[in-house]
């Protein structure tokens, strides 16, 4: 059973595939008879609260394929998350407007609210379907094989540290490019993707799964570059000491904290500047430079994984399909069945309802400061067709001629 | 004339292009049967003085073809700004290795070290000609229409803010984004051709061709934050006041410099920081994040202009050609002779060393934060096909029903 109302929204940070899984979502249920109207929520549940719908029934599907291949939320997005006053408070504009079905794409905080606005419906009698279609950079959902939105991520950090390894061959010194991933290290490990060769970097990669000193942070930066002359190195903005604290905020006097309690760690370039300055004065190493991508690395117009763009358009298809035909409310996960070869799956929500995945031993190296073969082999396939890929010269040394002479 | 060894050198910055010069040169040069070896020096002039050469001419012509596509100096490069004693080293050794043409690809450090290498060999009564090959993403070339490198740069930048403007309109706030170029804003005002409407970003950028204070930057931010609701600005790094001084060098204790007592501005991301923190404290917007855009604007690899890499090429063509043809020293530029067509010119070196071409005043606009019309006409056809587009849905809002009933 399904009413004639349906209800999309975009929760939480942009992805360069968001869109796909919103014109999954409007496309495939136009499809259903029974569907009159799909609506959208402007800026996430924050839109829903404050009856900020667009009538996407309107939309052309033309345009909608257009939006699909835009990066960025196209319904606007938001910070909040709602506790039990907000979710009643959507529950009531949501039975207002008769909408069956809620579809929220977003990440494990987006499905934490569905399993509230789950739970408060039925206990309510609210004949409403509540399906959480997945999305985030950081690859922390637990149950999902992966995310839509981190291929296409990982793709930009692993094309980034292959460009700036060549640039630090070029002009040696060290490197330090810090990415995004609060708990989980997905994103900064697919750093290493970005090498080909044995002496390319990164060298080192940092990772929020692994415990970090700045001692053994600078012994290792100290091994390579005497080692090569060189170093580049992949940083999570997600480090932190034995006892949790984030490496940002032990320097940091004033930290800014979001809607979750968390730290901001992205949108400054702190930690890299902090880092390059421990080994310019500890190290005496001259060239050091830090990169912070930053926003780059999920807003960058222009570097997609098309495996991805095509997982996120089909969970959003099968978001409706879940709705409309499998009569219970849930997350819709990829599932990995082949190599490579993905299904789909409907978790129950409290599978992956705030909860973060962080990256299995088996991915990283005994030494912490690598991926593994495992790794690679997971992460290859997601980063989508036309990879660029780097050559460069054969070493044809000429013989000196001052030096026979001299 | 000329002797039968020729040599290619890289120095200064890396570009996405690069290489296509360094190709040009190499398969352009096989062509003449006089030519018995082309070398390569590693690291640029450092490389000559040190006489570590490869030998190019045992190299493929398919791996010179990979190698042009491959962003970075596959030579290896310098920041080497090489004095007269240091040049009278340089015509030894080429001297010595029967050197009868040197190909400098690089900025005006680099046509600078020419315009010595030129002056001494003529002295000396030494048979050698120099001819520069430009490249640079700052674009301050004189007499040069533009530089190789510059196109995929700015398409880099123009890229980047197309995606964080999207991003920004999704979650608003205000994003600060810096671009390198210490006195020309050629790469800067880029981040305008990531716009498409009247309302996206960048709405707000500050050139190093206009005096900067931080009460007037805080007066812009605001205005357009309250028109809007959000703000999206491109800085150069080489924003200064009004007696020259780097604002990022007012704000840090200790400064680097480099070999030409340049005040280190890239591989920090304090400017974006500090322009951020004033707008936290000054405007009490809360949302506030700045990108450094740093070494990935130069150094990403899959962001290339394809009229770039013709042009790349073409130059390192041209530049073996007039050597052979036109027995005069000089820097191969490139003119713009049609709407749009270019051809090449040999220039004398006097002309480009050392000097730096910033933004025509018809480039920027009487505000002094935007471009014009002239610069959007000049700059469109460098970036080259393939361009991404963005698109988004259209308004149809939906009647609200507590409104109604409240």
């Amino acid at each position: 059973m399904h009413s004639g109302k349906i209800l999309v929204a975009q929760g939480g940070g942009p992805t360069a595939v968001i869109n796909q899984s919103l014109a999954g979502v409007v496309l495939e249920a136009r499809r259903f008879s029974g569907v009159e109207r799909v609506y959208g929520a402007r800026h996430g549940v924050r839109g829903i609260v404050n009856e900020d719908f667009v009538d996407l029934t309107q939309e052309t599907s033309h345009n909608l394929e257009l939006v699909a291949n835009t990066p960025s939320s196209a319904l606007g997005s938001t910070r909040d998350k709602p506790d039990l006053k907000y979710c009643q408070e959507i529950l009531e504009v949501l039975r207002l407007h008769q909408i069956g079905q809620f579809f929220y794409i977003g990440g494990n905080d987006s499905s934490d609210t569905l399993r509230i606005l789950s739970l408060e419906a039925a206990k309510a009698n609210h004949p409403l379907r509540c399906i959480h279609i997945p999305k985030t950079i950081d690859n922390d959902l637990v149950g999902h094989d992966h995310s839509p939105g981190f291929p296409s991520a990982a793709r930009f950090v692993a094309q980034a540290f292959s460009g700036a390894n060549l640039d630090n061959a070029s002009l040696p010194g060290v490197y330090v490019g810090v990415v995004m991933g609060r708990h989980a290290g997905f994103l900064t490990a697919a750093a290493a993707l970005g090498r080909k060769s044995a002496e390319d970097g990164p060298h080192l990669i940092y990772l929020p799964e692994r415990t970090f000193t700045i001692e053994q942070f600078l012994a290792d930066v100290k091994a390579v570059y005497e080692r090569l002359g060189r170093c580049v190195v992949a940083v999570s903005e997600g480090i932190h000491d034995a006892a949790g604290t984030p490496i940002t905020s032990l320097l940091t006097t004033t930290v800014e904290r979001d809607a979750h309690g968390n730290v901001q760690l992205s949108g400054t370039g702190a930690l890299a500047d902090l880092l390059c300055e421990e080994i310019k004065s500890k190290l005496k190493i001259k060239r050091v430079r830090g990169d912070t991508f930053g926003y780059l690395q999920r807003s960058f117009m222009g570097c997609v994984s098309d495996v991805d763009q095509r997982e996120a358009r089909e969970v959003g298809e099968k978001a409706v399909q879940y709705a409309m035909q499998a009569g219970r409310d849930g997350s819709v996960a990829i599932q990995r069945i082949g190599d490579y070869a993905t299904d789909y799956a409907l978790l129950e929500l409290d599978t992956v309802a705030g909860k973060t995945q962080i990256m299995a031993d088996a991915f990283i190296s005994a030494s912490g400061t690598d991926i593994t073969d495992a790794f690679r082999h997971y992460l290859r396939p997601l980063l989508g067709s036309g990879m660029p890929d780097g050559f460069r010269l054969r070493a044809n040394p000429v013989a000196k001629l001052r030096d026979a002479t001299g």
